[in-house]
């Protein structure tokens, strides 16, 4: 068999043992980094949007859309508990537990580097059995459990761009001039 | 063989041939699918605020969160058009032009079903060759050119959260009462 094709055949068997495992990976890690590294530029052109306008920074990381809504700072550490919670659970680990204690833009920073780092340490066979792993969740009002494939799909994935999107938008509403364009990167 | 090892084998051999369109179809018409109906709850929850609190329909159909952002109503024709034209492009189809017209909350419901009947329409074998394909998207100023799964990834399934959040966050700012549970179902 030539090389190429038997290159082709193997990356083919590849695909079918490991696709599930893969689409899951493809989300979690590089999507989800990239998104993540996206929040960092949009981030960095806040702060400098601050110091230009003269507006002290907690009125950003402190910002809120409605008066019960949580600030700016939380939406950005739940935005990361999605990729680091989703991708340990999915794999069968224990979700690293990190202290919520962002203060300023620069926290915020290495809060995002620190959740780029946890999803680089990944690989796409650690996800082989995700869609059928049972995956429990508590809350303070009660314990939700999902498969997997549910936990990922209509949990992790919709509550990460929702929290991207309110901490994108309490910026917008805030007159920070960005765009769709640094929203996808 | 017993009926029921033959069957775990035929779907396990079903399952290799079509992961990769699995899930494509699995986010684009279920999940897409449910989440077009959460907001046509919440567009039903907007409705009867509007109602109780004497509020004009257009207050919130024409809300926005900044001066330059796109109002509630193209939000919503927007994130139906991330499913409408995600699911077309991606099973080789050319997706159905409609006039963006929508004007009242039950301009919006009619919308929304008729995304959810378009998405019916498709079936998992739709998306074998999905991934591959190449995606053309033409604007004013230019063409995005994609594969497909990176069109999916990073493209169609971040927008269609995107304006989705934005839908949510316009009404929220506006005092609507709804939370995290009617977003996510």
């Amino acid at each position: 068999m030539m090389a190429a094709a038997r290159a082709r055949r193997d990356s083919r068997v590849d695909d079918e043992e490991l696709t599930m495992a893969f689409d899951i990976y493809e989300q979690l890690v590089p999507v989800f980094s990239g998104m993540l590294r996206n929040l960092d530029a949009i981030l960095t052109k806040a702060e400098a949007d601050a110091a230009a306008r003269k507006i002290e920074p907690s009125v950003f990381l402190q910002g809120r859309l409605a008066p019960d809504m949580l600030p700016f700072t939380r939406q950005i550490q739940i935005m990361s508990d999605q990729a680091k919670g989703g991708a340990s659970r999915l794999a069968g680990r224990e979700p690293p537990k990190w202290a919520d204690d962002e203060q300023t833009f620069a926290d915020l920073h290495a809060r995002i580097a620190k959740t780029i780092a946890h999803l680089q340490t990944f690989e796409p066979e650690d996800f082989t059995a995700a869609e059928e792993r049972t995956i429990e969740l508590k809350f303070p009002n009660g314990t939700l459990s999902f498969d997997g494939k549910d936990y990922f799909w209509k949990f992790v994935v919709p509550n990460f761009y929702f929290h991207y999107t309110t901490a994108y938008l309490i910026l917008r509403h805030n007159g920070v001039q960005i765009g769709k364009r640094d929203y996808l990167g």
